[in-house]
């Protein structure tokens, strides 16, 4: 096969003087940060649907991509040469992870049994390209969402054998998973969810979600697939109502049913805006709760009401990322997933280039300058004085649990009023942060 | 004392004929609907903090509203006087509960403890006021946000005398709402959030907060106050991200923190929508995690980005909301509270019963026509129907756990395809539901 | 040809009584309601590309609708057969009128000239189809916005071929609407705006358009074409900002480019809340500007931020619709145009009929109360008195330009504070209408 | 009087080196960018309401900021006294601007006259220490939200008295505005809109704004004060809906009322995002209709909805802001007027001094940044490319308006399809725009 990107060569890093575009200014995978290189630290990967699927197609127009490398059929040619085009792309790129939809990869056949086929004859290409490259499956995922089957839903349907496709959708994508070597699994709920309460039964759905995730992690175990479960929050979009709406409606549903330990959460930055909640609360909160897993590095438009899946290019955005990341002891196994696309307009091969290592020199700034936040202690040492009343006296009575309700009253009876309160700085700090933006 | 309201004689059920905008269209309160008056559905309450001690005032201009029994000075008499001015409103409305928060109800001291002596002052005269007119406490609450040392938060905050200052305000403000027979003790979290990251620990904050739960919780059944505790969700405002921040957001912190079956929810209609839901949304979530709790009816703008707190006059809002409280099986020991304002130009006495009246009168209507809804089963047969899948074969061998991912694997492979899915007639079902909005 | 929809028979009045899903409850055309027939007064329309182009397809998934008529060929034969199709429904359904986009009518060809022959071949079956029925064209309109030609705008297009082309498309859509008899043309400016100023010149852009618009003008008074010309608002989607984003600045274009008089408004409801507006805003700013031109009649969910065209079932928005249409003398020679879809889940060609007779009679019980309201001057006469200050006295003599700020300061001055104010009564207002609400 | 900052002297630059908190790193004052000192390019303005009136108090509680020159009272010498505070302020921070309302000033008396006393004798000092320092007044203009009187608005009020008052208090702001050497004078319409239409007659309010405007601009005249004049557009808050929404319709509302020449805008970005646009679309949109003025440089929560009016950090914003204003070719005799206020808990006199010396690091970064990218053309010289195809051929043509609609199909005809269109690069460009980003 010819090449499908052939004006583009291995994108090196350049540093920040250069003039080429298509080189990077500040990602250097080998480049040590905080004792871990770069690679290491960001783990970056490529979503095999966005760019070697998108279209550009939109609700009120056709695709515009001009992909050479595709003949725009459905066959298993086809969708091989696509995997042959991707891994050159994850390769000129520097990337050392994918991932991918199962309908994505392979075209649909008439039966369940075709389609496996089908799967099977692409998956082996991938295998494949793994192997010459040495890029890894970040993880694998199936696609409940596109065919009318699924329009009620997957594991959620009213109809009781949408629930049964799904079950052996899923099945044959952990298997190609783990054939695969993938370091995890992603379950994104597309149209788990509801578009009105009036034709809905959500506790019964709710049960039937919790049913189907209870034996993904039967099987997975039966076969042996160690690789990690993600949920991945999403608050609408397609349905009005989708039931993973956020991390701590995840984390609800999971402690509900008895799932904690089993899935952790992918969480994406377009869908926490979409919540409502900026990616760093996400991510917060899914530290907090023990289930922070990966990351899809995108943004969104916050002026839009939808989900743009952008690439990220806000320096403000990846260093609130990387910090929480480092804070979490870092990604492993998880990874960044570029879960973006091109817009519509930047429908030429070259713009795929230009997305990603946009991204990629993004979030490699936004480590270095976690990094160096942490380091200095920037905002750590503030934090750690501000709370500094817990650590003796009555705030250490409290956390240690020697204090009640009386105990306090009388504590405070006597003092009256409390200490003064601290100004919490919040302009000092943004200044202090934006010393950091460089 | 003279009449606040001499120009308002008791409130009556005029029926849907009447001229009289202070009379009932709809609420009869002796009335049967199914199998329970009316007064026994919906439980109204009145609001003390907003209904009397609401000014009118916002960020842009000082408070408008004319009160002609309060003489604005922060004395125990005036506060007694608006009690008692209260309780001629609740009269006349006719309705049978209120709630109240401390510091609206009497005035802080120089210290706690003649806080405290202010606080049983007023208290005295409401629980002679409630054995005169049989008006029953619905639950009360502390205001832990308006006074500066709680701007930090009460028991997030990062200053542990402010926790412990809570504790002490929490801890009479339960003993107050025993003395007067409250049914229910509700937590709003008023500034338990954060306003930027920069300067939070969020999870150390997460764990005061259980703590202080806690204690409450030790502390109730310490004193034997067997009423409800509720929390009340709200997504933001006054911080930028209110840790309650929706119904699913309490759930997975009271099952991580241990404390389901201590605490329901207490969900407001313009919080669910600030949180990106509807309040139906809410609602059904509360009662499938088995945490619903109480109402506060109001609604919000959902053109404006805040807690707008408007008296709930669409009907279709109505019954949405009655039919989930008649599934939950009816609100008692909760209410519907009318945590809603009048417009800052609605600045006269009267407002306030134009406002409650209708009001009432909407919730009324909600009340029959979800009755209708459901005495009809006019949408109840078709989400059966809907779901018949589930009730035999491959659905109900899914449901009683005797399949698994290979099960249904085997049963797809020879079907091949899933059987035809149905519409959902989500068009068909609003028409329906029309043909009862009357 | 058979019958596209052999199970339906002529909807029809039956009442409110009536169990019949598929009958007017309230839409009794020849019923006369102030002084018109409703018929006249809702000049309802049905959106030829919604109801016989839509697919169901969405950003998650392909098409699910089921359209026995239509083999799915680009075919002229399956296009001239969907028109047929179309008018059946519309003679079921019993309205007058009906929009098309040019390309949803026809399939493109390889050059302009064959589209351009693809189109006439359609219209001619169109036309056939509207003798024989009586059925009217309210307005016609070109899709400038799906091909990617247009990628980048149409008329605001960095392209001056694309310009070019779209000029020719419209030319022919005018002529065919023209040819149809159409009462009006309709400029909904598709991607008529900019997705990041990164790459745009606005200024030039907003020039071509107004050059644009002036050339229709002038080749509509060439050919005699006598229909009103409309700009339909819409504030985001596709592109991030869109140009004409509301009635607003619909009108600050027209004025500075000298197009007032020439073009007016098609005002949606969907667009407007998507901009921030109530619909009733939007509908009171046209008129008062003096370019209320005609209404397409859809609801969005305001929980959402994207455009969801959903039919309009609630009747409150139905009756402030109407009131305004009312109050601007009616639509003629516009209409109200369900620019709507069935969801994606009511895929069965009967699910256009509970849609569209739902939408029908929600309008018709909007007329009604609207009606009613007015008859009685129960919101008139509050409002009247409510501006009385401005009938006499100084209200009088600033209204006359009889004062400027030199006298009302000595005007003032001399009185030191103002008359008292009135409360605004908003509660009560509300109570008011939902005394209507019936 | 003592010294209000004892522990603040002149903040300096000192360079991206330094570690002194209060200290510049990018705003040098003398320092010629593109031609101009920063000072000239940027002309800071300190808002005295925010930062010498602001409380802190919010909807939920009551003021929190420690002022030691301020005893809290109502006198006039109070007031004097925070007026030579803020020339304290404003010198030690260096600004050479400010801005006010007049009731945050001077406290209102008794009677209008009372009040024009009050302020004279605020204005007497406040032009001492102008005198003194060499700072001007950006802009005055008067407060006519605050008080009740103007609950329904002021000049839109339906009490004409509420406009007679207006009328003489902007006349005195005008008044003093001129004394003090005022360079403009803003209306900003508090409560010029409506909260429900159930009570509102807009056109005739839209009318009076007009009347009331037209007064102004007679007065302006009749005094030779020739001040630029200035309308404040906002969306929402207080009312439901400002009839000053936004950009375009202040310019469609100056059109229509042969305003235009008369008055130009002050913008702000956290208007702009709450109006759903960004603030370089309200910049372009402003100079594109010949009336940019000048702005309030803030920056809003975009995941919050409402005005939190919060000092400018971003400097993608910052840089944007000023990519339009060296576009429009300078802000004199406008300005960069901190429309913003410190957060609640940023209680201490010295988060003053965070909060401003940030913002103007903020824009100084911006500033020079935009300098460098209109300097090395890095994306006007795409932009010029990206439209070439309208300088020759056919675009000439039709920007010359050489060409029609027939000539447009003619050339179209012939060509079949338009020249191909080129990507619209938006990722490399945001790639380029971060390598300025330093």
């Amino acid at each position: 096969m010819a090449e499908a990107f052939p004006d583009v060569t291995q994108i090196r890093f350049e540093g920040p003087g250069t003039k080429n575009p298509l080189a990077f200014r500040h990602y250097n995978p080998d480049e040590v940060v905080a004792g871990m290189t770069m690679a290491d630290h960001l783990r970056f990967s490529v979503a095999f649907w966005h760019t070697f699927r998108g279209t550009g197609a939109d609700q009120f127009g056709v695709g515009t991509m001009v992909r050479p490398w595709d003949d725009g059929t459905q066959s298993i040619e086809n969708a091989q040469r696509r995997v042959r085009a991707a891994f050159e792309f994850f390769e000129k790129l520097g990337v050392k992870f994918w991932t991918f939809h199962d309908r994505d990869l392979a075209p649909e056949g008439e039966t369940l049994a075709e389609t496996n086929r089908n799967l099977d004859a692409v998956v082996a290409v991938a295998k494949e390209e793994q192997a010459r490259t040495g890029i890894q499956l970040l993880w694998g995922t199936a696609c409940l969402f596109s065919n009318p089957r699924y329009m009620h839903g997957a594991s959620t349907s009213c109809n009781a054998d949408a629930f049964a496709y799904a079950a052996a959708q899923v099945k044959k994508a952990i298997e190609v998973t783990h054939e695969l070597g993938g370091l995890g699994y992603t379950f994104w709920g597309g149209r788990e969810g509801y578009t009105t309460l009036l034709n809905t039964d959500m506790g019964r759905e709710l049960d039937h979600l919790a049913k189907f995730l209870h034996m993904a992690v039967d099987f997975k175990k039966e076969i042996g697939f160690t690789g990690q479960f993600y949920i991945e929050p999403k608050p609408m979009e397609p349905t009005k109502h989708q039931y993973d709406s956020d991390a701590a409606a995840c984390v609800a549903f999971l402690q509900k049913y008895g799932l904690m330990g089993e899935l952790k959460l992918n969480l994406e930055t377009n869908h926490a805006t979409l919540a409502g909640h900026t990616m760093e609360h996400e991510l917060e909160t899914a530290i907090h709760f023990g289930v922070f897993g990966s990351v899809d590095a995108n943004a969104g438009d916050v002026m839009l009401g939808w989900d743009t899946d952008q690439f990220p290019t806000d320096i403000y955005l990846t260093t609130n990322v990387m910090l929480r990341i480092m804070k979490a002891g870092g990604l492993a196994p998880g990874g960044l997933n570029f879960d973006a696309h091109v817009r519509r307009e930047s429908f030429e091969p070259i713009d795929l280039f230009h997305a990603h290592v946009g991204g990629m020199d993004a979030f490699a700034r936004g480590l270095k300058i976690a990094a160096k936040l942490r380091e200095d202690r920037a905002l750590d040492d503030f934090i750690a004085q501000r709370y500094g009343s817990w650590d003796t006296g009555i705030g250490a009575k409290i956390e240690a649990g020697k204090v009640g309700f009386k105990e306090l009253e009388a504590y405070m009876l006597e003092k009256g009023e409390i200490a003064p309160n601290a100004s919490g700085r919040q302009e000092m700090l943004e200044n202090i942060l934006n010393d950091y933006i460089a």
